[in-house]
This record gives structure tokens, C-alpha cells and sequence, in this order.
């Protein structure tokens, strides 16, 4: 199933729906007391809840919106935590960007973790700030991004993906020259408008686990990076076992699980993001992410 | 003032609270449609709302509860946002820890950020989990702690002032092996209940600007850190004008900016924490932050 957070176009409210090709339909149409937002329906959901809404579902009379009169937002706009983030998880990328520090310019041996602020978080569509008076090297990552689903703590990998609620496409955009600077990645990380997700999250049902997926970022229609989830060095089990060591997931948490080779800084000379850009990360599966850069 | 949030020691009832010497009075007595919540107050406080609570306290008739009918909470125990840290941000600090890396071996030329969990965020009192199945380097880290009133981007040093609500007492609980592991130092400072805040919030009214105050931690009554928070490297006008570049910084945001020499992994052969320490963090004009290493 697609769970998005939506608009109508014509009155401007804002609801949960689930998307199911071309139709769309409210959750409060499909459950009794239907949470407002992702978070609290996440932490309602479970198996039975699931079961009932396929039932309500395949009713024909449910009330529809057709998917031309709704925009997409983001579908966690405001996370209860920093967004978690995974740091050169795919060996190509982790050999493009040596010159930034903290990452011992090495391969890693063990998950490197920082967090990303995105309170509020971008989502489809959405402009991202430029920061021009602070850079010039605005960078975009595609990256398979988790969603948990349900509280735990020193979970094992044969149970991960019972954490999980789905899955969505991020873009971990980074301001090069800031996160060299406080040698610390976070700042470079979190500038205003710098996390977006999205365009909706796909529930783990439809992706078999551990994902093998095709994941891209183009700009200007131009793919910078290509390349498959499947290439992960520490892959999903991985992540949630080792993250969730004395740190308690929580419902509705964010792992971004790391970008694959192609960002601006990789290239000679590097190929960063200018005003105007279009910005299209895709993940086989899952659809398509678009942001704009301020002009 | 002093802001706290409280909990009746005989009814369990949690509520915020102004403490005037050994009174205790109940933000609900003092204005309208109280807030249920420290953040939520936050934002809601301003000049004119501070006036009016000042001249309500003065009041001889409203209701106060005995200090010792209460007991004290995290002032802040969910937080909206991870909470923003700075790193090796006393000389001698820096020159003790030169085995973490990913700060260049170096004092800072430029302020280091990381953040750290806090959802939910512990307080006064509080037992700190030992983590014990995964280390035996749990350290202490006493910090001058910021917590922002307004909201506020691009933030100059001369209006610094104007963004801060108040100050509290931080423990930037540390664990050193995961810190190195894993590079990037997040996991190691986010581990369950490694973040206590408290006992109270001081408003910045009580405090002279920027705050030079003695700043101390003790281990079972021995002090080990003893400084004075005029030795910041990087000074509060620095970080908050530095820390807002492009970066929106909401009230209820929690800075900690930092901790002297005298942690646990500074003594040779390293002193950090052992099961059923009492940890006492302590700033002149604010208190007594008080927790205990779980047994």
C-alpha cells in the first residue's frame, strides 16, 4: 500500500490517504478515529488494522479523489527526532568523496552515524533554500530511506524488517564546504530545507526484504547517480541492529541509508547545484522524489 | 524566574512551575490558559506575559505548594529536535581527548556541532542506564545548556541575547568506545538516557550576559571538572550566530555549549563511570543537577 500526506488542490486540506494507482482515497474513509498525522496513524498501525483497510479497500462505493485534484507534501513534515542518517555506506561513494573529513578516508568498518535536522522536512515538489550567501557548494544524495513502525531497542537482524513500516526516497542535500568546516557533519547536514522525502512511503509489503532496488538522481534530466540498494555496505539488517544497540526506535524514526557514487563533489572539478536545478531522485518501486533549487 | 516542571509527590499530578525561594506556585495560577507544556510556554513567553507573572507573584494570596510537596522533572523531557551540541569548546578539553577523532587532534578553529537524542530527554534525579552489555567507558560531560526563546535565522552576536529564554544545567552523557567507533560521534552521545537536563530552567533575566559563572562536576563528592564558563572558546553570542547561518533555531531548541577539562577519559588510566555513581553537575546562579549511574 502507498501512504501519503495530501492536499486538495481546490480547499487546501490536508489529509492521510492511501494511493492506489490512479485513484485516491482518504484514511478516514477506510478507519474509525483516524490519527491526523503519519506519525500517530504509524503508531496505530498493525497487522489487523492492515487486513481491515485491504477489506474496506476493494468496497466499491468508498468515496475516491481523483489524483490530478490533490498535491502530494511531505509525508513526515515534522519528525519527532532528527533524521538518522548513514555516512558512506556504498563503497563507490565512499571513495569519490576522501576530502571530507571524519570518515578517516577510508572505506568504513563500522556504520558511520550523524543526524540531519528536518523540523520541518521538505518534501515532493518543494523548493530547497540555496544558501548562496553561505556556499557555493550545495550537493544533492539520493538515498533508500526507512521508516520504522514500531518501538524497539537491541533488535536482532533476523527480526529488522518486523520494524519497519516502509519505505520512501530521500535526498540527504549537503553543503560541502560548511561540513568540512565544523569537521562534525551535522551543520553541513542541516541547513534550512536541506532533508526532503518522500513523495509518499511504500509499505513494506510491496518491497521484498532485504530491498534490491534501482536508485537514481538526476539533474536536469541528466543521471549523476545510478546505482542498486542491493550495494549497501552495511546492509538494512545491518543498520537497525547495530543503530539499535541502547538506542530505542521509535514509531515513525527516519534512516536515510546512504548515497550511492555520482554526487557533485565527485566529479573533477566537482558539479555541485546550482539556481534552477531540477533535482529528480528515483528508486525503483517507490517513484520519483523532485525538488527545485531556489533561483 | 525559575521555570519548572513538576510533579505532586502525593497525587502524581505533573505541572509547571514557578520556584520563588522555598514556594513553589503553579504557572496555571499566574495566567490564562496555561500551557500544559514547557515548550508550548516558551513560545507563548514574552516581555509583557513576563511583566504580568511578576506582578501576580507579588500577590500575597495565591495558592503555593511547599517545596518539598513536589518533586522535579526534566524540564524539557521531549524536545522537539535532537539536541545541538558543541564539541572540545574548552582549551584544555580539547588537549585531554585528542584520542576521540574526527576533531583533527586540534583545539577547534571553528565550533564543532554534533547532536544528541533526547527523546525523551531525562532530568534531576534521574538513573542513567550503565549500558553495561556495551561498554565500560560511560563518561560525564557538565554543560552550560542554552534553551531558545524565539525563533530565529542569521541571528547576530549583538541581538544573541534576545533568542535565549534561559539557562539550565546539561550532562552530555558520553560513551567513548561507540563515540570512536563509529567516527562521527552521534551513537555514542545518543545512547538511551545518556542526556539529563536540569534541575530548572533560569531565565536569562537572573543571569548577566554573556554568563561567566563556575561550572563543576562531581563523581561521589570528589570534583573532577571545575571551571568557569567565560573560558568557552567559541562564547554564546559566537554560537548562536555561527549555529543559525542558514540554520532556523525554534524555541525550546537546546544548545549545550560544551565541557571543561576533568572527564573521566582524561585521567590516565581513564576514570569513567561505574555502576551506582552519584554524578553532580553544578553552575553557580542555576544549581544542582543530580543523577545516578544504574546498579
Amino acid at each position: 500500500m502507498i501512504f501519503a500526506n495530501a492536499s486538495m488542490k481546490s480547499t487546501k486540506e490536508n489529509f492521510l490517504a492511501i494511493i492506489d494507482s490512479n485513484k485516491v482515497v482518504k484514511l478516514e474513509s477506510l478507519m474509525k478515529s483516524c490519527p491526523k498525522d503519519m506519525i500517530s496513524f504509524i503508531e496505530k498501525y498493525n497487522s489487523k488494522l492492515q487486513e481491515e483497510i485491504h477489506k474496506i479497500l476493494k468496497d466499491k462505493n468508498i468515496p475516491t479523489i481523483a489524483r490530478e485534484d490533490i498535491v502530494l507534501l511531505s509525508p513526515i513534515p515534522y519528525p519527532r527526532r532528527n533524521v538518522f542518517c548513514l555516512g558512506k555506506n556504498y563503497i563507490e561513494h565512499a571513495n569519490e568523496i576522501k576530502s571530507i573529513p571524519g570518515g578517516d578516508n577510508m572505506v568504513p568498518k563500522e556504520p558511520i552515524y550523524f543526524t540531519k535536522l528536518a523540523y520541518p522536512c521538505m518534501g515532493p515538489e518543494d523548493i530547497i533554500l540555496s544558501h548562496k550567501s553561505f556556499t557555493n557548494q550545495l550537493d544533492y544524495e539520493v538515498e533508500l530511506t526507512i521508516i520504522i513502525g514500531k518501538k524497539g531497542t537491541n533488535i536482532v537482524k533476523e527480526e529488522a524488517e518486523d520494524y519497519i513500516f516502509g519505505y520512501t526516497i530521500g535526498n540527504d542535500f549537503s553543503v560541502r564546504d560548511i561540513q568540512k568546516k565544523h569537521i562534525q557533519w551535522f551543520k553541513g547536514k542541516s541547513m534550512d530545507t536541506c532533508c526532503s522525502i518522500g513523495p509518499y512511503i511504500v509499505s513494506k509489503e510491496d518491497i521484498p526484504f532485504p530491498p534490491s532496488l534501482d536508485i537514481s538522481c538526476s539533474i536536469n534530466g541528466e543521471v549523476r547517480q545510478n546505482s542498486n540498494t542491493s550495494k549497501l555496505i552495511f546492509d538494512i539488517p545491518t543498520i537497525i541492529h547495530d543503530l539499535s544497540k541502547g538506542l530505542t526506535l521509535y514509531p515513525g524514526d527516519i534512516i536515510m541509508t546512504g548515497t550511492p557514487a555520482g554526487v557533485g563533489l565527485g566529479f573533477d572539478p566537482p558539479r555541485t547545484l546550482e539556481a534552477g536545478d531540477v533535482v529528480e531522485c528515483k528508486i525503483e518501486k517507490i517513484g520519483t522524489l523532485r525538488n527545485y533549487i531556489e533561483k
